[in-house]
């Protein structure tokens, strides 16, 4: 099993009005440079509420419902998966210093950040 | 500095076609239960050709022209980034064991995979 050497950027917090805030270790902020508001980006980040045994499940239920067969992880966007890194976009609605306020962010409060990217759409 | 644990479960095959294998270790040929033809993935892998100085660049010329001004890699999809994981979207034309043959795949030959997921569009 070869590893590779991911580090967190930075984290996900939640706020109260819905919308969340990526924020990225201090050291990150200069690779925020023409992020502006009005923007969608891609969100990598880890999705820490998993156990180890999430990780080693290949075949589960859709969306967790026990009346349907399980199928494959990999034909499936459930979090349970070997890597559990997610993938969302959001609409960027303010950049300062290492922070970005969004909107539709798809990740739980206290995600690991890996990346970010623009979105293709 | 956090570490994440993120394993490759495969690699990248690149055909003479233009076409692409994703060649999943045989341990999860299993969480491939369920993906037929037709259906459209997201495929992260690791882009391996990157070295350790293109990780520490937060500013960086889009699409590598020095005629353009640095923007800071967030809010560009430049390979170069602190963790240099690739996201793209491939079409399935065959699944065979732990093989899955797609169309539309941008990942170099030998990429390390390191996720399959259902893609929304």
């Amino acid at each position: 099993m070869l590893s590779l050497d991911v580090h967190r950027i930075g984290v996900v917090r939640r706020r109260d009005d819905g919308r969340s805030v990526l924020e990225l270790l201090p050291a990150y902020a200069e690779g925020l440079d023409g992020l502006e508001p009005g923007r969608c980006v891609q969100v990598l980040f880890w999705m820490h509420e998993l156990s180890r045994a999430d990780r080693r499940a290949l075949r589960v239920h859709p969306r967790g419902d026990t009346s349907l067969m399980r199928l494959g992880v990999f034909s499936l966007r459930s979090p349970m998966r070997p890597n559990p890194i997610g993938v969302t976009e959001a609409n960027v609605l303010e950049v300062r210093g290492a922070s970005v306020v969004v909107e539709g962010l798809d990740a739980l409060d206290g995600s690991p950040i890996i990346d970010i990217k623009a979105a293709c759409r």
